[in-house]
């Protein structure tokens, strides 16, 4: 049994709160057990110059944590004025999660900034994230088709993310701070509804793993993205209608 | 009357949510009308190199806003690679406002942390940040005396901000987004449950103020203050006693 | 009496030296006691991005310190690569200052940049920088007369300002170094030639004050700042016609 | 067939010259058919401070490319002020590649520093710098125990690494650059000698993929890793006896 | 005699190696005993701001050092976020001394980017830097005629650069490391084809010198600068024809 | 006739103000014509960390321009976030020059810095920062020697500088700003009191110059620097005996 009674194949409590922030075109706080992240999604009139005069839009994913959101007080990225090798590893994963399940030339010459603010972290701050913005982005959709400014959504499938690993020899996932910390093998899988991979990131560090572990570990992600999935469509309610076929 | 409908002399609904990040030894979700910011206090066993060998202790002050906080999206620090001056003067008031209720020289030779992220941004960011930071404080004394660092509370008094100023020729309280940014006059003040003050910061940028004018703010601040004192030991409950003589 | 011999109410020797370097529209060499600090005004030919289209002017202020200027060695903000929070609230006092004597509209789109520069302080750099900048910037204002850029001097008040503080119980004024590094209550006041506060910024971290303590540090303010505005008009001779109405 | 005539599953062209700069611990020249990258491996006499104290040693990677190594002129990292997240991404996949075939704990403290320039690129820089490192590494080593710094090899197996993808509906090896920015799929695979994974890192941002592409493009990936480590083993000649048990 | 049994006015063996890196306009490895070091020539089709619309091109150099470069590992400017003093000053040296030969008027408005990348470092890397870079410039200059982006070659001189120095109270040429890092007087000599002088740098810190010794390490620069040319001329074959009157 | 009505071997006016700032321990203002340069020199009780244990000083030098003190105002480095390459080249500069005529042992573990800030900047503020700073730093020994910090004066000679250059044909001394601009070759020179040179500068970027012109250059400089170190003797007064040998 793991440290918080969880099965090897049980995920943490998934809570997804729409419309966090009243200023962000769409919000949620997304919780998965004691973790906690704002995910934002913001349009701006324009994308990064090398697509200007392409017709395509852009997507991009900034992350950050709150100094309390860590057991030990982090120090803020401005404070140190450099954004660390780890936060741009992850931010360069957001974008291109959220990214592989857009149409990005029916969205115009513009960019939506993803914002992943972790204010409680208690391991799986990507995969929060990822989920979590996948919502946030639909919202946004939803505002730039009322506005008119949009046609059609250009979403074509859900995308989520989940963590799984092996720990005192088990395969397990959703992987809580302790885990993590002492996982022989760590890996991050993002896939879409369509039950295909964005994103497969595995790591053994500390110990190199078989073929076998690897299917284990893909296996039970699997699982996990379908119950990730689930919980994105509980808190879209009517929205999901604005992702891939509605038919 | 006021765009939401307030008296000139009337506050905004606060809400003080203690215990809201579960990592930091006192933390606090500070709410005024729309304005959000999550307030931890977090202690470190060291002083900064001028207090070393005094055996005295330090409270340090950080701000932050989230991207999403404000109307139109704010480009993150970090990415900017550097602090804007707005974030360090609001950083040196909460410091200094803080530091102002406790006796230093009774804290050991420690650091408590405070920061301030603002997650949703309404006008009144930085004294909201400073009456939840005390609160957030307290909840961080209450865990070192538990933990027998400290013997006795080092603090003495309450310590709250509230803004005031002067907006289409009325002197209002606790102004928002709105009202702020288009106000003649603007004034941020802190002051202690005995009723004196700490700091007084007006500005007449776009017009300057007469005597009578300030001693106008002025009251109308002093009541504001006692409100959000008000408001503090609602949400501290019996940790009142920790708070000067709790004769 | 204080450690320089003065009275409470009086302040140090004032000594404004125009056109102290060639290059700049408008410059002066400010002293007041041991502090020295060059003051210089600069047109320059186009606004900030906010300001673009609107027709109107701005005005800037840059406040640094030298080395050698202070008592132990300051390391340059430059070679640290990073501005200190005390500097970049200068810096926007002293341009908040400026701006609000100044009908903005009146002056085209164009920015003045005002530059600080202290050679040696002593207490009250921020005040001598603020009275001392008026002075240069009504000389660059005459250049731009001459130029034919304006056809009316679009400055409608003076503008200066003195600290003021309490210290062994006294309420002084103009404090200089020692006595500023030692004083319960600090204020600096920035006030117009109208009687009118422009900025008033007290602050008692060390010892919170009364309002009737504020309330004598605003008065012996205020004639502080008579004092210092008559010294601006001896700099300025026939040019303080460029100041508000000449009647 | 490929743009460079290559089979789906053939590899370009390896050579690895050892001896490649004089001052390093150990250093070679890395090729793989265009791309050049520079390896070396430099030890240091002490840990970063969360290993101080434990006995154990450290290995981490630095990688850059010199601006002419690009078909377009890349500025360079310490021009623009900051270290890009590509940069940075690959620096913690070389680290924690050689940190997973060397104990640790048998270095003592010290820092082995693997620093990879690549001066000619086209396309696999992080997985030839990975390979070739390896070699350097295990020079390293050899200069270690010859004077006696070690008593013993901590190297317990080969590393190596290849890259996979899916391009034009074929699952290819070792693409080359105009072959990556193509690929729908896209994947980095790094392996020991006995047949275990130490990192996967497939992407599919413009294509998800599903499982049976992802079986085929690990098996394709495993038999280039066999021919990466056989040109490691002919390079280092005699030193495949610090590697593992020699028996 | 010297450490590694030259004479005092000899050189070590210096070789060129043209088309070193393919992406470049030209480039070349400049092997100066054992120092080497990558130069390349890119052309970009733009100028700096303060050319636009003077139709004169520019030619500006970088000039970096790997890690592995040196003695001591060499912490990369990239990552301590700021370019050494010592790096700008050889940057600016290596742009002037180039411009030096070539008539920017007839460059059109385009810049030559001269990167020397410093990979084995023993001495005199400014000058082997110099002499190098102009190699890959005329090759760069050649490509340029043969795209018919330029007409006719806009050099009109050689430019090569030595070092001289005083040592053990010789005046010896081509200092190694060793001789450089304790000379007295150490002397940068860059020279044209036609005997003319473009930079004369001496330093005597340790011990200033006389107007003899100056022009004996003149004189013994001059022979070294001929050697010099003499080596570039075997490197570019019938791409001398480039270099001024081919007369 | 120069612009100004020179002869081509004439200087501009020399004058030093000694005691310019109270802080430092040696301060003078440096005024040739119209270039002004703040020079001080202030003790540190310790060194760089290459001479920890060596029981040797250091001497550094620091260099900045005040916005206002050129004809188009220049932004601060330390807004801009960098130090300039011609700023670390000036400042490297003074530092080599001091240290050529200070034995460096005789002035234990400490470390003086010197800093010259152009206040007005008319040509040739490196060659006056250097000429300045040396009466700075005989006024900073001689506080030590008051002190009891030394026993003896560690200065053995003079240094000074002058600038010297070809222009309109003309060999000339002391070139003014307009001078410098406009000038085919550009030389620095440093020399002692002996008649040793220090450093020599030369550039011909736009025009290389012969032998003869150099040795002319040299020639005039010569005549300039005894004329620079007359004006610092008239300065020091009675502290010339702290220069070398008295006798």
């Amino acid at each position: 049994m793991r440290s918080d009674g969880r099965a090897n194949d049980q995920m943490r409590p998934i809570r997804i709160t729409t419309d966090f922030i009243c200023h962000a075109n769409g919000s949620v706080l997304m919780e998965c057990g004691r973790t906690k992240v704002i995910c934002t999604a913001t349009m701006e009139d324009r994308v990064p110059p090398f697509l200007k005069g392409t017709g395509k839009g852009w997507i991009t994913g900034e992350y950050a944590m709150i100094p309390a959101s860590t057991q030990v007080r982090k120090v803020r990225e401005s404070s140190r004025g450099k954004v660390e090798g780890r936060t741009q590893e992850i931010q360069r994963l957001i974008g291109r999660s959220l990214r592989s399940v857009v149409n990005l030339d029916g969205m115009g010459e513009r960019t939506i900034w993803i914002d992943c603010d972790v204010i409680q972290a208690d391991g799986g701050t990507r995969t929060a994230s990822i989920t979590g913005s996948f919502v946030a982005l639909v919202y946004c959709i939803q505002r730039m088709l009322q506005q008119g400014i949009l046609k059609k959504s250009p979403i074509h499938s859900h995308v989520a993310a989940v963590s799984v690993g092996i720990h005192d020899g088990n395969t397990i996932l959703d992987l809580c701070y302790d885990e993590d910390s002492h996982a022989k093998v760590d890996m991050n899988i993002v896939m879409t509804d369509k039950g295909e991979f964005v994103e497969v990131q595995g790591t053994g560090e500390e110990s190199p793993f078989s073929r076998e572990d690897l299917l284990q570990l893909l296996k039970l992600g699997q699982a996990g993205i379908q119950r990730m999935i689930l919980a994105q469509k509980e808190a879209m309610g009517a929205l999901c209608d604005l992702v891939g076929d509605p038919a």
